[in-house]
């Protein structure tokens, strides 16, 4: 077996460095739709930039993959699915530009069976040693289960029965994965059509990412006025496909004054689920 | 006077490096509007990446400004208007990436009465010595004329009287300028309503140059099969200003086999000539 948890577990990356500037910021902001009106033109201008809080998922996105290079993790790369994300703020405000260094650390194995359910924990610091963002990234490695090991903690922000507190709706452009790509996601099954109808879709689907983005923009708009220091951390599940060009649908159920429970669909599709078991934490 | 022509016709800036990317190179396509759909996927996919022709105008773009320190060239910023633009391929197919060097030179300095015409020349070169682009800048210097020069020669390209042979609409997007000013022109004229409000208009404009941009695929499509290789040079006069979110109209006369006037207006002020004195000249 291609995953060795003796091995893996508990193994660190070598640090990674991510240059921020503005330009980087803003390139972000509009890859997840950002339009630059309203309350949202700090967000994709210079003068007065505000950093988005899921920005915090790109510069340590590079783990992902170089995790496969870690002893013990030598995964057929297509055989990875991104199944979960958890990032957390660290501190606010967000810096605009400057070095970021990210730790990663492969934080769990857990055995689910037909796959094994990696999460790979990273730290991002500035320059002082600052902790800016925390992510887990949960993969799931198709095929590596069934080693005997934990089968780790059960889903949880399952979303209420009762109707949302919230909902709003975000459109997506058709170009919106070609545009999210520049922040350092160039899988080609979100732009290239032959490699998506490989994987079995019809056309290239939107980075799960991407949409989280956008499903950040909503949250931030209903329960924080659009100000990024509201935001404490976000956990979502990917749970299906969705495509460019799909308007976003994100129910919010509010739990409490600091906890907002969140699940996400499309107007195109508004049967099945995008994003489950999510949550968003708010500072108050 | 602040423009003294005897002084600052002729002289030379500082030759002026622009590190080429693929990023780059698809960050722009995507500022002029292309989608990530048939046979424009190769201006913004890496994998068989192509270079819009326009393009050429991003790597001396910094040189309409730097040409304020030009000694003789002392305008207020806010005086001047960029007027015009002329932009020749000199070496197909175009780099996706390197260094190339841009080498600026006032080449003509015209008196308009109430204002000047500063024409700034720009040869960009690769690291090879090969000449990639020629720009010429055209830039009316408001409250510079009168100095008693030549008048330069009367505008081209008028448009025929008889009906286009082809009209192509492109629409772009509201957040289209907010994407544009990434690839290098942040001037807040186009993201800044109160900027905007200032200048006197209701909103922020899009780009000249992203306009420009959008025309040149409106040709590139209709005269080129989209092979930027078939594409030699365009002129443009800046005429009227558009918005983002404005629907642009091309209309384009084939004069020859080489020569295709052209014509800009939006479908939103259809009365209003947006680009106009246009062509462009193709390989044949």
């Amino acid at each position: 077996m291609p995953i060795d948890p003796k091995k893996a577990l508990g193994a660190e990356l070598e640090p990674m460095s991510y240059e921020c500037t503005q330009d980087k910021v803003i390139l972000y902001a509009l890859g997840v739709g950002c339009e630059p009106e309203g309350d949202e033109l700090p967000f994709v201008y210079e003068n007065g930039l505000k950093v988005l809080p899921t920005f915090g998922v790109v510069p340590p996105f590079p783990a992902l993959m170089g995790m496969l290079n870690v002893p013990g993790m030598e995964v057929n790369p297509i055989m990875i699915l991104h199944g979960e994300q958890y990032l957390e703020i660290r501190k606010h405000p967000l810096p605009t530009s400057g070095t970021l260094i990210s730790k990663p650390r492969v934080a769990n194995i857990y055995d689910k069976g037909k796959a094994a359910l990696v999460e790979l924990d990273v730290v991002t610091e500035d320059r002082d040693g600052n902790e800016i963002f925390f992510n887990r990234f949960g993969t799931f490695a198709r095929g590596e289960g069934g080693f005997g090991g934990e089968k780790g903690p059960p889903p949880t922000n399952e979303a209420p029965d009762r109707a949302p507190d919230a909902v709003v709706e975000l459109p997506t452009l058709r170009r919106q994965a070609a545009i999210y790509r520049l922040s350092g996601d160039y899988n080609p099954l979100h732009i290239d059509p032959q490699f998506a109808a490989m994987a079995g879709y019809d056309r290239p689907i939107i980075h799960g990412l991407c949409t989280f983005g956008v499903v950040g923009r909503a949250v931030l708009k209903t329960y924080c006025n659009n100000n990024p220091e509201k935001f404490k951390s976000i956990k979502v599940r990917f749970s299906r496909p969705a495509w460019p060009g799909d308007t976003i649908i994100t129910e919010m159920w509010k739990e409490s004054e600091s906890r907002i429970l969140v699940r996400v669909r499309t107007k195109e599709r508004p049967t099945e689920y995008t994003l489950t078991n999510a949550a968003v934490e708010l500072n108050v």
